[in-house]
């Protein structure tokens, strides 16, 4: 094999598929990134066997072929040779040399030949959405998904296609984060698991253009994130994931509407009282058009004191501080309502146009 | 004890005095920042008892007093509060309340009577020093401070002063890093070793500014550094510093002058060839007006040319990459000129004005 093209391109494409790149495999293969130029285009490739990326740089191919190259060690170095043309060029043993201007490295590469290939799916019926909506919902509801693996499908967000809607639910058994997104298309009706790590890396990968898209495809066992230059193909996680519903309610017996930055900025603070591992509740103590915000903790105590607007009954509730300001930043709204029925039951955060829920158990207190 | 201030001076005031808040001990009222308004000022200082700062901050005295408050909790909190005054107002059990706004934060003071004050030590023969020149020289000579504790001069620096000229010297066994500062002043003839760490913080909290000053005083066992409202007392380190006359030989065999950016660059790729422990030498073939960097390492191989002019003769000598990075990290000139004398003597890197030399051991290689 032998080719040639800019740094820059190899450095971008190297970025984009080092997020495949397993960091602990028992398989040492999968540590590799292939450079495949049998074809006429050169493709970079990384597969974890779960999430496979693959992308196209532009470049010349002298000669035909494949090699599998370290990926830690190419992407440092890609990314501190000189800013020019790189010729890359393997001998039969797979004894790798790339030069750039002055700079000649030599690296042992691997056999591409059994370097596990992304699985040919068929491309049909493609769901477009732009890539900033899907980064931001990312963003919106990532943070909810379990870091344990007591129940595999908490590790993943469900991707529920109804009509022209697409809803997005991500749950880890104190909290629930739900965003419905507007689709341009109508779509078949189909629930799928995405792994929480795929759609991590992919945030990463995607620009933050509103015009430019993403195109899914869904498949038995897969789904096909396909953009620019490139194709992610990830694994689904099986199962038939919670039903959501029920416990999302829209019975209230209290709402609150509140300034989202001066709340943020009080449990902020008041996180900063329930340090390490302490899991000190925030008690909001609502009161007429008044939210008092306390919390007390080995450091000693807080109050704070923020307006709100009032519906219904007063109520005094507690909650982690950290799950109520993860999903007041994920919410870009000025205003926020919060929902509550009392004092064991969840608080819903929703807006009135429905794009988004946020609900979170609260913490037993003792009211007097 | 009563004082109101901004928000924003409270801030940086603590921000300052934290560098000398140790990170573990066993005296808890170190972990504390004191609060000393018992005069017409307001006075922030914490203690490690190695180095102390003191700074005073503006703001209304109210009450008379002094109070101990958990460092770490109080520059976290103090940042978190809204940017408007805080009353800081101590009950006769410590029993602090802080008041921003709406926000009432109530902590457990201590008692500042036993915090331990920082020694007032003779202000006499000030040195001056701009800002900028000591943040610099700390730049350039802290990275080959020893991090061991074999021998503790060896995780100071030399501060040598004589005649009006202030040579800085940092060495860890390997190197020997070293500045020649100019002053606007004749001095008294003084050596004397400084902490790294106190160096360190000191340059993390003075500005970049050429204008501004430092004031240093020495004493028996202190120094002090004086700047704007901040004093900082840190003890010397005991001992007779290392001779290095004798080790900064002016005598070569074979000089080369190189530029210093590309130098830097390809000495940066051959050290992702010598990662993880490896330690290999990167080694220079200079031959004619040419030097060929070389790596062998578990990798793979790098070679890279520079042009360079060469005077005396040729020489192949090997290096850890690391050290040649840093020195010329520290070295602000386009060019540097490498003087050597053969395969198993030091290499010195310094400048025609003398301003500094770096002293870096070679590495032994296997020469054909």
């Amino acid at each position: 094999m032998k080719i040639i093209c800019a740094q820059s391109e190899l450095a971008k494409g190297v970025d984009i598929v080092s997020k495949a790149v397993p960091t602990r495999t028992s398989m040492t293969l999968l540590e590799c990134i292939l450079i495949d130029a049998s074809t006429n285009e050169i493709h970079l490739i990384a597969n974890d066997t779960e999430i496979g990326i693959e992308t196209v740089i532009e470049g010349t191919i002298e000669e035909r072929g494949v090699v599998a190259i370290e990926a830690k060690w190419f992407s440092e170095m890609i990314r501190k040779i000189p800013d020019s043309f790189v010729t890359i060029e393997t001998d039969n043993t797979h004894l790798t040399t790339l030069t750039c201007e002055k700079t000649e490295l030599k690296v042992p590469g691997k056999s591409g030949e059994e370097f596990p290939r992304i699985p040919v799916l068929p491309m049909t019926n493609a769901i477009d959405i732009s890539q900033l909506t899907l980064k931001d919902v990312v963003r919106q509801t990532s943070f909810s998904i379990s870091n344990g693996d007591n129940n595999k499908m908490m590790t993943g967000e469900l991707f529920d296609f109804k009509d022209d809607i697409l809803k997005v639910v991500a749950l880890d058994g104190n909290r629930i984060s739900i965003r419905n997104i507007k689709l341009d298309q109508q779509v078949n009706e189909r629930k799928v698991i995405v792994p929480g790590k795929t759609l991590k890396e992919i945030a990463k990968i995607i620009g933050s253009s509103a015009e430019e898209k993403v195109r899914m495809f869904l498949n038995e066992n897969h789904i096909v994130f396909q953009f620019n230059e490139t194709t992610v193909v990830s694994r689904l996680i099986e199962g038939n994931y919670f039903r959501i519903d029920q416990m999302v309610s829209s019975d209230y017996d209290t709402k609150v509407k509140v300034n989202k930055k001066s709340m943020l900025e009080s449990i902020d603070r008041a996180s900063v009282m329930s340090k390490e591992g302490d899991k000190r509740p925030i008690v909001f103590n609502i009161e007429g058009n008044n939210m008092l915000l306390s919390i007390e903790s080995v450091f000693g105590s807080m109050n704070d004191d923020l307006e709100v607007v009032k519906e219904g009954k007063d109520l005094i509730i507690g909650f982690n501080p950290k799950y109520i300001m993860e999903a007041l930043r994920a919410i870009d709204d000025e205003e926020v309502s919060l929902y509550m029925v009392n004092t064991k039951s969840p608080c819903v955060i929703r807006d009135d146009a429905d794009t988004y829920a946020y609900v979170i158990l609260p913490i037993n207190i003792n009211v007097n």
